[in-house]
């Protein structure tokens, strides 16, 4: 299934698509996607309602994060030994981890908000991983089974507050909208291999990142394993697992955002996001 | 007010303490204390119910965490000059902050559980701000407005996950039962200078560390007001503020917590905590 959120900030309704890429309404069927619907036995009742009896949705609405109700929401560093390379790190011998503050969570095309002060905002493609069950020291092996789906995140980072002020990544992680996720909570039935996707990501048009998760460090289920050992996975959980090479702190010369800015990025089978570059305005 | 949320984990009810010390039940005037009684507003609503009128809770209930519901859980890393200096760090020049994974909260008095594969496991006393409003870029001379009261809490860290297995020390903060906060919200109308209060922890009978919140590097406010930078601040948000000297890292010889060591720890007008460290067993 491919399970969205759609409507207004914070008014989202739960919808899917159809076979024939329809949207329809799933209101009448759940109140919303969240912790209660992402569990294997959850989806697979989900996934028994005849589409043809939900009613289609019309227009073109907004989507939001297609999950609602997420408590933590961790990125995974240096996962891709190329980006590694082109950021000047080492390639790592375990995960990193850090955190994105629950709040910088974003709608998949709302736009990207230049935080006062920000000199080096930067795009960061990634697979996200969706918790669909607790997971507390899970082996390798049994991993997947906690995992309900995949989607597309921006992990959009802040290299001076990242790198600059101090030690501790997560400074330049969690400002307001640098958590663009969705469109679509892709359960992982309809993924056959997760370490074989396509990522790429465009900024006004041109190509930037070019990347595949079989190139990953660790892959989703050693992140999610390794993860379980340092704190409890939860449904609703979103992990980002690392960017491929291309992003603009990695380029020469340097290239970060500006307002005015379009961005472009998707996973093959999991959608496309699109965010436009704003400046920060008091509310 | 001292408010409280006691009862078995999950299962907690809103209550306080009275001006003869003995605690009264809260369900009858709210729900719980969450995001919608921590504002001024809301407080000061509270604070007209005659206490006298609600009915005293019998026996010696367990607290759990005094809010609920919090969406975030941030630590500020080396806010003290000397336990910098025992931990061989540099006093930084602008706030360090890391995340708690939100999964980590813990009743004062729930064990502290050694996860699996811990060597390293510290204890750190700190003076805790529970956030009343949204805060975002707000100034320092501000900050304290968006601030609904303060707390204990017990920044437990695996030192071994925090230092030894890559740069980010998310790694050794988020396990399982690493946050024991409360047993009070104590809201900030009733703390005359949250820059000079006592905190105390003990080992086993041994006092271990000795600090006062006059000793920060960085004050409450320029915590928050600095946060506020960074992230979106939101109502029930838990910063711990940093941890005073003493810490077992610190110590010549190191000592690391043991199943069954005991730990004792306070600040001055908002109560006490006491741990059993105990094993990993599984649930």
């Amino acid at each position: 299934m491919r399970l969205v959120r759609y409507g207004r900030p914070g008014k989202e309704k739960p919808g899917m698509f159809d076979e024939e890429g329809r949207l329809r309404d799933l209101s009448g069927v759940i109140t919303d996607i969240d912790a209660s619907v992402l569990s294997e036995r959850a989806l697979k009742k989900l996934a028994k309602v005849d589409y043809k009896t939900l009613p289609l949705v019309r227009g073109n609405p907004r989507f939001g994060v297609p999950v609602a109700g997420s408590r933590k929401f961790i990125g995974i560093g240096m996962n891709y030994a190329d980006h590694a390379a082109e950021t000047g790190a080492a390639v790592p011998k375990e995960p990193i981890f850090f955190s994105k503050a629950i709040t910088c969570l974003s709608g998949p095309d709302d736009p990207v908000v230049l935080p006062p002060g920000a000199k080096k905002t930067d795009w960061e493609v990634e697979l996200g991983v969706i918790i669909g069950a607790k997971a507390q020291y899970v082996d390798e092996k049994d991993a997947l089974k906690y995992v309900a789906g995949y989607c597309v995140v921006n992990d959009v980072s802040e290299r001076a507050f990242q790198f600059e002020r101090g030690s501790q990544w997560d400074k330049g992680k969690g400002c307001d909208t640098f958590g663009p996720v969705g469109p679509f909570l892709v359960t992982k039935d309809e993924i056959f291999d997760v370490q074989d996707l396509d990522l790429y990501m465009e900024l006004n048009g041109k190509r930037m990142q070019t990347g595949n998760t079989g190139n990953m460090v660790f892959t989703v289920a050693q992140i999610v394993s390794y993860l379980s050992r340092f704190m409890t996975l939860e449904p609703g959980d979103i992990i980002c697992t690392g960017t491929p090479p291309g992003v603009g702190m990695g380029r020469s010369p340097q290239r970060f955002l500006k307002k005015g800015d379009q961005l472009r990025l998707g996973i093959a089978g999991l959608g496309e996001q699109q965010q436009e570059v704003v400046a920060y305005s008091k509310a």
